[in-house]
């Protein structure tokens, strides 16, 4: 039997021989004191990557959210978001729960940021008996919003406003690597509208673990601190990091394939394409765990969103040969329906 | 010179001579060993006219929810709310920097209960990597929605699917009294759609201190010791407690007096009479603190809720003369504008 | 039948018809508005008294303590006691649970303060994987330890220390007036020698509720947040202050009135009575359940502090004649152990 | 250039040539959908060494103690522990920061546990106003201890009672392997002496990261959504628990080389062998920041733990001619010193 075909998330990728390879060649050193040179490498050129001084390597994606927003937002105060963020969304609350961090929400249109709403939301930090608002996070681009890119015009908005109101902006870019593959934009330009920013080398960059906060230098060294409160703290960590590594040199260039292969899906499976603009698809209005279950029994794999919702991702374990089998299923299965 | 009129908010409102002596004469016992007479029939006849088990003395109303919350909700669980909500704008983000919950909000149409906007956006207790609502927070009266009474059909709508779904529900019934003198309903209909509700003494009622936590008595026995946590254990807080009873035999009855003083200000000041449902006016499109400075020169304050917006709050402190006399200052102030 | 002798702890003092008058006649205000002349007047005085800038009405000695370390403290960091210390044996677990404060204690011998004892286990703030020590508390007079008044030496010792070290104290002075009537210093020498105090005037001193917390000015500005937070924001709590206010002028003089009586029971008890320091008799080797069950039958109500150990605590509800009936009651019970 | 000789601890060691070849072979997938196999495999072979019925990975030592203490512990109780403990002393007080738990110490004699002294401090779980002690922590072997092996009587004792008392014993077994090693015990006997056990790879076991969590199946359904919250969830985690196996294959079986090098360090340098118990050596009453530096100009690397305590850990990247010249130059700087 062959491998089913995975598009549930650009999560489930393995890594490749040339990056086991060069995980299995890296040289490392005991990063909990500081002395991995592979780690320290990566983490210096992503804070270059993304204009930033300084950078810390977590385990999780949402450990770099997280210690993100800790590092703009005290215990009592609370980030704005949109209310399908995955920070409010899949991070088991933990804002709220490891760091006593209010989130407050604005339901959005399908992910979209809309810096007005925020901003209408926005409380004045100097308050006697407001709860203050010391933060705004951006998820770019939007998981939950089907792999939407975030205008930057709205960023800059937000960026502007918050420099007047005094409250930071953190940007959940687990994916911003593919936003700027689709919006032609470097990632200096989104890594400038952000006060701090985490960054995912596990979705579709394709490494096995690992995500890169960026930020000044000063917050970094007290999110140093906080990584190892969490149990972030790792040693030899310069294995994971020379995967990451190997991602920027050789998958970061390839995303534009992944989106490809998204817009192809929509349109053999009769999606609107504006709405692929990456490398997710969203099917709506159908019965999700009916279709589930049938493609997976015919070797596709797929995601439910919600019982009406199903999510495909595209990513660099899916070929080209793949993508077609894939639409082939589920076509079948969808005029079925 | 006479004393201002004060209209800031219901809280500001001192103890009557005679309840004065009834705190001067109650009957006390060391309430954090459960002996206060005083305090124990109040708890009593609260959870008797909200239909609920049992109840809790707390110095607060942001302590009576903040610890119906938890009382309903683990950390790293989140409740659900309207985003102008009480417990998310005024409570200093104590849900999360206390209790590690977090609390997700949409935004509502001046403060109206939606039960079908908040639960479209329920998750699941049972997931394993979204975050699980474990309630919905209601306000009622609404504060910042201008003392808007909930429609009891919308607060219905969401018990049932609360019960069908498994989520709590926590009223924030610091001025539940005032809802209830509007709509005629009593109490107990209020009580018996939430699983835990706080409501308030020094609002309306007028005591110096005090709030009633109502729930099940399991719930009481373990929200008991969260008041010790926080700092809420009281001793002889039957001078306290007495006033509150004091205020349900003489200060419960008179809040439609209120009421109508807020419809006269309404009329006098130009203000749609339909927003006004229970003892607040709210003055939009006015330069906020020009009028509040120009008022407090002439003897009544008023409360800036935004630069843009004042609020009047009716009371017993404030007589029918005093309602006048206010009316006079405040109309040839907007006159002005 | 007449009430019974409660010696069971100073805190069931019930409030004296003066106090009461006092309360009656309170001038008040919002507290919350920071507008209530009785506690702004309570809160000046408390802070002079102990020779600090400004002070904050709290409803319990448990919420002073709290926030008083959280001043000095911040999460992750940790704060040195006694393993007996009221803050880590009677309040809940609050400084990790509510403010995420570390407590790591030394065990001593009854209570009794050893300065160098802490100052080995202090670690360093600016080390990048010790948990921190942000501070010291200290509690004087010691509750478990039998209301001994600590060693002034030790306590200039531990400050002395702590001012090169760099790390703060928190005087837990629930009973400091106590501390001071007997070894006749006054509360200013007390109150120098630490960065923050918690004082409680609901137990020696007889009020109904209330505890005042003294710090630096901005420490008490960030405390009146953290108060609100907590939800220990209270309204027209003057109704209170004015009782503390009452307790100064009237209940502090008499407290040696109390420990002459502690004195006298020890005397009649056979306890040695070098270990009579303040208002506390420690009765130890007895069966307390026993003993405290037949004493309750004849009238007197005991405290069992451990099943070997009884705790009689003198207060201005218990007069000689009462001290000497429970003498009686409690001598013969003991005499047929 | 040669390398320098590393004893500043066994967590610098780096993974083998073999480790790195398991670690790129290792068939790998998505942990956080519980796909990966060599995570699987890993965790059940972990969870059957120690007698529990389940484990989990988490990324370090700290993480898995955490999450340990816990699932064993509510927000509000407490842990005992030696006031020594790695788990108030190295992990940043997390316990507290993250999770609300309190922890309460007793100074121990060099790490030894001791039973009856923790014991006296246990408070019972159902006492309306003491923090109770839900756990008991010990550390076997002993980091602070220098190695120190704890006895099992001891072990046994603190288990007996905690099964009358109803505590929970966690272990943080980050160096079991070398007290097992130096004891003859197997690790089961170590693990049914706890309810929640952290142990790690990437100390004397030489892997890059690692440790793994064993408990019941119920807690550790648990632990896996705190692992989550917590930023811990990795994805092809696989490539780590590849190196655990090796490990647990390769270098388990050759701890008591180490041990054996400690001994002739020991021996070499003057330290009672009876302190050495398994690979740790402690130099006392030493210019300790003079030696280190002294040492590293000689290419030998060694911990300083505070500034008359210098610490050397044998470990798999120190061979017995590593040792040898250790020594010599060791043995000769405190010659002079």
């Amino acid at each position: 039997m062959t491998a089913p075909i995975d598009l549930r998330s650009d999560t489930v990728t393995r890594p490749t021989p040339g990056m086991r390879r060069a995980m299995a060649e890296a040289e490392v050193g005991d990063d909990v004191y500081g002395e991995d040179p592979a780690v320290r490498a990566l983490e210096e050129r992503v804070a270059d990557l993304f204009g930033h001084e300084a950078a810390l390597f977590v385990p999780s994606g949402t450990m770099g959210n997280q210690i993100g927003m800790r590092l703009v937002c005290e215990p009592g105060q609370e980030v704005l978001c949109d209310a399908d963020a995955h920070v409010v969304t899949y991070e088991m609350g933990a804002a709220a729960a490891v760091f006593g961090i209010s989130t407050r929400t604005v339901v959005s249109d399908g992910g979209l940021l809309d810096a007005d709403a925020l901003l209408a939301q926005v409380r004045p930090r100097d308050d006697w008996h407001l709860t203050a608002t010391a933060a705004v996070a951006v998820e770019n681009t939007h998981n939950r919003g089907g792999g939407r890119v975030q205008p930057v015009e709205q960023l800059q908005r937000l960026w502007d406003a918050s420099r007047e109101a005094g409250f930071a902006v953190h940007l959940d870019g687990a994916r911003i690597w593919n936003a700027a593959a689709a919006s032609g934009l470097d990632l200096a330009t989104y890594g400038r509208l952000a006060d701090t920013a985490s960054v995912c080398f596990s979705k579709g960059l394709g490494t096995p673990v690992g995500s890169v906060l960026v930020a000044s230098a000063e917050r970094i060294a007290a999110g140093r601190l906080w990584r190892k409160r969490l149990g972030g703290g790792m040693r030899q960590v310069g294995v994971l990091a020379a995967a990451c590594r190997y991602a920027l040199d050789h998958h970061l260039p390839r995303l534009a394939e992944d989106h490809e292969h998204a817009r192809l899906l929509a349109k053999r499976l009769g999606v609107d394409p504006a709405s692929v603009q990456t490398n997710m698809v969203v099917l709506d209005d159908v019965p999700a765990p009916v279709v589930a279950e049938a493609a997976k029994a015919r070797g596709v794999l797929v995601s439910q969103v919600s019982p009406r919702r199903i999510r495909l991702v595209t990513h660099l374990d899916v070929d080209r040969a793949g993508v077609d089998r894939a639409a082939d299923v589920l076509a079948d299965l969808l005029d079925r329906c």
